[in-house]
């Protein structure tokens, strides 16, 4: 059976939408300092103002009648009342100004829209926490964490907009978002239509539910990207697992992995064994979310095409296991130490603040169930099937809940969606939840973009010199449909008038 | 200001959806015998199942994960597994067996659209009470009485019934409602297109929220239709206040009104006289919901087109003002003594188990705000304006809830609904409540039926030798556009394949 839990660390909804789905029997592995792993674009992103606008805490019923605080981010330099639009960033799990900031495509296309922007803070993140310090402290006040209020919660704001900017009332609003926010944006469209005209949800896994997709989708694009980064490079890692474990069983192979890896706590035992490989396979996947084509200044900073430069390390396979781990750890290196200045390597090094990895967890743990496996074969990971049965229990020892795998197919309709209009689905062909993604039109206004050589949500940063053509071509498509949104509200609204 | 909260005495959801949205403050007076009023069309209706399905008693919360039965009723009689269909009743305030019971149209549409028919229980109503005989204590055990819990309820019942019932899986459901089970069809296509192809909304008033349609407009149709039914009818009515008032103020007036009533109950003080006009207003307004051409099996019969009968007393409004009020009594009397087998007439007799009053109030108190206002001038009753804030208190007060007035337009889009599809807005013309309903199409498949000289959801009763033609016109349309979204779906199916 192995480990099942592991996979749900590897599943980070990464940059800007950070954080880890980690199962809780597992959570203490889980803070890794992916958060800060991507900071801001300062040369696109302008000035903001920063607000605050009072929700329910509960849409759905009427006993509480407890309101909080949510954040949110307004940005007109661009905006013009006559003809103009608001761009709405239908915000995710983690703090909004770190969105903001990592969100230079929204910026880049505000003056060509004569866009508005605003960033919407989701509940449980930032600083929009209904219940204050205690908002985690238990299963009573997790209980409004669920997409659905956060949509409510986004409808209440844009009714709000409309009525306190003078302006704003009669223009058209599109959702935008990525990752689990490209998730919100498409939903969004989709259950509040007469708020929003359209949306664009980059990198959206709208499909990474119950058994609509399969479950070793997502490890086989992992697997797929690193095979044509480099000669050999899949099967070097696929072998590696192996050597680990042997090496492992003998005398001194814990002292030798603690040390050839430089880590600063050494390991002792086989679950220390266990969390080595779960935090290397995360950083596979890591790797494979943001296989950019130019260097991106992490904390600890990338080079262009990550993956290609760890492969380069990763060409020989059929090498003894100590040697073939040493690359192993070389690889490693690049995403861990890039600039050579960590004296040693943490494995649960802390997750910055910027993200609710506790808000994230609870949301897998109920709503977002997303089933993931790998065998081994289609994929260069050790084989590890999906256990519902053990993911909830997990769940319920950590959070006092259980999860509802079926539901967001119930609520959101899974495949069937046919019948909703004016939703752009862009995904990165590196990126690996492009696999729970939707890369086929399914109609003429539910459109698919694809990015050759794009890793997750690329389209939403900010524009770079080094940015591929396709990127460019993605880019002014998703401007294109998003003016003709506009267009046709503005044609609308003159017929009715 | 008069008695605003009369108003909401008026307002029931009549046939099969009787229910009274009443002000706390006058609850007693609410518990007329509008619920058994209509018996069931047993001619039309065939025999059924009866079943239960385990519901989440809270579908937007992970906290409680207490469950409860939801009932519903199956009948397949006329199913057809290849190329059938099902239609699927969205229960409303009520008792779903008399709910089947009084919606012949479906049992008449069964065969020629080879469907299942399925009648699903609204939860809080008849036998699908989350906490049993403690659903209605207080605000914890309500909180869960809301729409869009109700429609979750559907979307998990159909998912069920898909799985369970070889046959159903591959098969087009459409919803069908009536008043507020109306809305709530509507609502269920627009939220969970993915579960139903389309929906037949008759007599929905979907826009009887917030501003969207003149607080004024239900009781200038019931007016309206008073006015059309015989000379000076309305007017007699309007005059018929003062008469009253002027009546009470002297020192015999009180046993006159109670004598020449037959009151079970004397009137002692202003407040009976204000129960007294109370109750007549709503007699009026039920008569004008229930003015179907042929007579229907009341509890207590009435005559065809109840309105004429009734305006037969009263066609000269320049009498005295005891001979004015003999009239109204002869008019009253065809409502509530049509048989002439009542001893005395009560004006707070109890409604029967069918119809959940307390449910309801609860509704209106929360999510179901529906401004109700009358001017005298436009309309034949004494004027009373609409305020919300007493409407608050007392709600407040009944039920512990503030009503959130504006909640409905933010989750169902008020009067911006084009984006959705395949909704068909039944209205008979007589009907006050095609004051807030669509009757004007929307797009080409959100489209309005109009039934001229129609009262409340006269389509969805069986058919009737009397049955005009404008209705039979109106439901052979309503079967073609039921067909066409039949065959589109399974011309889609196949294209899939």
């Amino acid at each position: 059976m192995g480990c099942p839990v592991l996979l749900f660390l590897l599943l980070a909804f990464l940059m800007p939408g950070v954080a880890i789905p980690v199962p809780p029997a597992l959570r203490a592995l889980s803070n890794l300092h992916l958060s800060t792993s991507f900071t801001s674009h300062p040369a696109a992103v302008g000035n903001y103002s920063i607000h605050y606008f009072e929700q329910k805490v509960d849409h759905f019923g009427f006993k509480i009648d407890k309101t909080f605080k949510q954040r949110y981010l307004l940005a007109d330099q661009h905006w013009q009342k006559e003809g103009g639009s608001i761009l709405f960033y239908t915000g995710n799990e983690g703090d909004i100004i770190w969105f903001c900031n990592n969100t230079g495509f929204m910026w880049d296309v505000a003056e060509e829209l004569k866009a508005m922007l605003v960033f919407a803070e989701h509940r449980y993140y930032g600083k929009s926490l209904p219940f204050g310090a205690s908002s985690f402290k238990d299963s009573r006040h997790l209980n409004f964490l669920t997409s659905e209020q956060a949509l409510a919660d986004f409808g209440e704001l844009i009714k709000h907009l409309k009525r306190i900017i003078p302006g704003a009332e009669n223009q058209p609003v599109i959702a935008v978002g990525g990752s689990y926010g490209g998730v919100l944006a498409a939903w969004f469209r989709m259950k509040y239509p007469h708020m929003v005209v359209g949306a664009l949800a980059a990198s959206a896994p709208i499909w990474q539910f119950e058994d609509i997709v399969p479950c070793g989708a997502f490890m086989e694009i992992v697997t797929t990207d690193f095979r044509k980064s480099g000669p050999n490079c899949s099967e070097s890692i696929r072998s590696s697992w192996d050597a680990i474990n042997r090496l492992a069983r003998t005398g001194t192979g814990l002292d030798w992995l603690s040390e050839g890896l430089h880590l600063c706590t050494p390991l002792t035992n086989s679950q220390d064994v266990q969390r080595l490989k779960d935090w290397i396979s995360e950083t596979w996947v890591h790797l494979a979310m943001v296989d950019y084509p130019y260097e991106s200044d992490f904390l600890q900073p990338l080079p262009a095409w990550p993956v290609k430069v760890v492969c380069q390390y990763l060409r020989n396979p059929h090498v003894s296991e100590k040697e073939l781990l040493q690359n192993i750890f070389q690889a490693l290196n690049v995403y861990h130490n890039y600039s050579g200045q960590a004296r040693c390597l943490n494995m649960s090094e802390a997750a910055t603040g910027s993200l609710g990895t506790q808000g994230w967890s609870y949301q897998t743990c109920t709503e977002m169930v997303m089933p993931f496996c790998t065998n081994g074969i289609d994929d260069m990971f050790e084989p590890h099937s999906w256990d519902l049965k053990e993911f909830s229990d997990d769940c319920f020892k950590q959070w006092g809940v259980k999860p509802r795998p079926s539901w967001i197919t119930t609520m959101y309709g899974g495949k069937d969606i046919s019948s909703h209009t004016n939703i752009i689905f862009s995904n990165g062909d590196l990126d690996p939840w492009s696999g729970g993604g939707v890369t086929k039109n399914i109609t003429d206004t539910l459109v698919a973009i694809t990015i050759p050589d794009g890793a997750h949500h690329l389209d939403l940063r900010a524009s770079n010199a080094f940015d591929p053509t396709s990127l460019l071509l993605a880019r002014s498509l998703e401007v294109k449909y998003m003016q003709q949104w506009i267009r046709d509200f503005y044609a609308s609204l003159r017929n009715t008038r």
